[in-house]
């Protein structure tokens, strides 16, 4: 009878209580609501929305169906970064190593790739031996030891969400703000942080492509943090285009090892520092973006960054020796060069057709049971707005034999379009939003 | 993915092609779509709702999944009845036999109380020996031999019907204009009907109370018929007040017989002729409404339409002799007299109260699971308009004990209000709703 009465107050457009969302989810944690409930209450809440008190207490209820990282006795700083997922989008891997390198604690949570988008822990997964399934003990040591720990949502960490969200995912409830954040937030609460930072990309590859809709999710999201005590900050970034030039979970790896070493792409290198100037203003590592970009560039021009990357690497059980030489993750048996087909602009990388390309070739997942081939993918050197001539190189596809080639080639026939001029891309870093409000990013 | 595409088409306020309905039907009456996506589409559909073409496909969709009678080769119009439900709402009862005993064949399918409404099912039951779970095949050969057959729905018809009503019972989608239109209409098209009459209840008792929803309702339930051959007429009838004097499953039975003799309260009689003459009209029965009503007065005083329920009773199982002698229905062990409080005007008698009090009193289910006490429930004579002194009798309680005796007692202080004026009631019956549009009722 509870779960109907509030499942009709919700369809109705009114509030449910905190008390009553605690209950909710104890019972759901203790099975004694059945999914076909969920599924309907969390379709009113897509159409009926929560308030901030609602929101806060379903967030609250998910956090506590789990167990918490207890680090308040670290005096560090503990900031993690949170982004919508995109094509190309190897941040996570290229930020953690530099802000752990800068002082900041990372306890990073990430996820798995499922449909178009790509996952951190896959691509951590590609580099031999890594172990992603961190227990909360083993989290804590090694966030207390070497200031960083790469893992995923263990059954221990807000199990409500976990069955929440697969069941969300089945029952095309996933595109509801509200739910987003709430989802977001319980997990990452349960990191014990002092500050989270938010990567909301937007344009055609982004899971919410309208600006407004990630403003919302931004906003929403910095309200929950300060009820919760974790400060918010947010970056608008672009994801019209692919974010960098590898698109693949060995390929993304080795190109975040370049990056660390300083060789990475400009528009990647970019986004993180932006990303991780906010971390380390947030920790009060600097006081300013200007100072915090000089002290990663140091971090990564000394060598520091590509050194924590090695011991984070090593603490989870994979091969430090990969960031020397990257050649020893795993290779794709077959390459082939993709050319202009004629001559003209750049007019359109699209990141979905890349990123459904990569699922096609093995890389990705259609459903949450497949397993993923590291190997496979692409490198796409072409940008929007870029002149081409016939036959100029614009990308290359790694597949595990011919037919993958062809797939891979006839993806990029179609993401790619060359034309007789380009509409401008988005710009990379749009906004910023902080509890003051939206601002224009000032680069 | 076929489940959640539609869905997520359905959310987006798009429409799903009759092809997918009957897939998706199909499948889930296979089991292979599981009841939580069925929920999550049943309330985007409450917040979407369907178009005249979906519509008529989940409908055929939700018949098909079951087998139908067939009845094409009687020459008699074949007319059943539907009502959304009141309190003290036993129309079908002397409704089916005094139609019947004018010609028209009447295979009626009706249900079971569920919350504060009762159900004719459990009505009929209280007739000792009366089996209303009939087989499609003994239901075609009464209709074909008696012209009348009172049954429920069984696993033979529409199955994927009665597990989505299940479903949308227990995630508060149950109401939704559509999902009701498809879900009476998928059980009445199974019954090979000619024509089909329909008593939509407005007022505090009725399943939806505003008259806008009724006549949406009825609006959808009238173009489904028309495509599908079926034409509906409906009336729009007062439950702002019980029916008629007797609620409760025993004591209503008692009211038809006498109604079928011709000593029934107004009311129920008006609105028993009011419909009666829809579906003599409907069948070609008779020209008018002035000889349908002459006609079934007839039946009445002729005795033919208390005997054609008799024949209906003893081919169901059931003793005959209650209708001569209704003292063979089962008694409550105690009964007790309601007085009015104070003096005044009766103001209200509130029929949720009363359907509620029917449920305490155990004689109605809260769960579907419960057992039905044939013999509780409420005599009410005070009707609202009518002026009272104090001490008057206005109603009787009839329960199982002293414990029954004092909860009714409190149920009818609750619902009967007497007061210095009272506002007037809903006209009993206020619209005629057909093909042709709305009209306002003339009797």
């Amino acid at each position: 009878m509870l779960a109907r009465t509030l499942i009709e107050r919700k369809r109705n457009g009114l509030r449910i209580a905190s008390a009553e969302w605690t209950l909710l989810m104890r019972r759901y944690g203790a099975g004694e609501i059945p999914d076909y409930q969920m599924s309907a209450l969390a379709m009113a809440i897509y159409f009926n929305g929560l308030d901030r008190q609602e929101l806060g207490a379903l967030t609250d209820a998910m956090l506590q169906s789990g167990s918490t990282l207890d680090l308040t006795h670290m005096r560090a700083p503990r900031i993690d970064k949170h982004s919508t997922g995109g094509i190309g989008d190897k941040v996570s891997i290229v930020l953690a190593p530099l802000v752990a390198a800068c002082g900041i604690a990372v306890p990073m949570m990430s996820g798995r790739g499922l449909g178009h988008t790509g996952g951190t822990l896959d691509k951590l997964e590609s580099i031999p031996g890594f172990r992603t399934n961190l227990s909360l003990a083993e989290t804590a040591r090694l966030v207390e030891t070497i200031g960083c720990a790469l893992f995923g949502q263990t059954t221990e960490i807000a199990p409500a969400d976990r069955r929440l969200y697969a069941l969300r995912d089945a029952t095309a409830t996933v595109e509801s703000v509200p739910l987003i954040a709430a989802s977001i937030m319980s997990k990452k609460l349960a990191e014990g942080l002092t500050g989270l930072v938010l990567d909301v990309k937007r344009g055609s590859g982004a899971f919410l492509p309208e600006l407004e809709r990630g403003l919302a999710l931004a906003r929403t999201m910095i309200d929950l943090g300060v009820d919760h005590g974790c400060p918010v900050v947010a970056l608008i970034t672009a994801m019209d285009r692919p974010l960098g030039r590898a698109c693949g979970n060995a390929l993304e790896i080795e190109e975040s090892i370049m990056a660390l070493r300083g060789e990475g792409p400009a528009d990647l290198l970019s986004v993180t520092y932006a990303l991780g100037a906010e971390m380390l203003l947030m920790g009060g590592i600097t006081r300013d973006r200007e100072e915090a970009r000089r002290k990663m560039e140091v971090a990564i021009s000394s060598g520091r960054a590509a050194e924590k990357f090695q011991q984070i690497i090593a603490a989870q059980g994979g091969n430090p020796a990969v960031v020397d030489d990257p050649a020893l993750l795993p290779q794709a048996a077959e390459c082939e060069i993709f050319t202009a087909p004629n001559g003209g602009v750049v007019a359109q990388v699209e990141p979905r057709t890349i990123g459904l390309g990569i699922v096609e070739l093995g890389g990705g997942r259609a459903q949450v049971e497949d397993r993923v081939d590291p190997t496979v993918g692409f490198v796409i050197t072409a940008r929007p707005g870029d002149v081409v001539r016939e036959g100029e190189p614009m990308a290359t596809v790694f597949a595990r034999d011919r037919r993958g080639i062809e797939l891979g080639l006839k993806t990029l026939s179609r993401a790619i379009h060359v034309g007789e001029e380009a509409e401008p891309p988005l710009p990379l870093i749009s906004h910023r939003v902080t509890e003051a409000g939206v601002e224009r990013y000032e680069s």
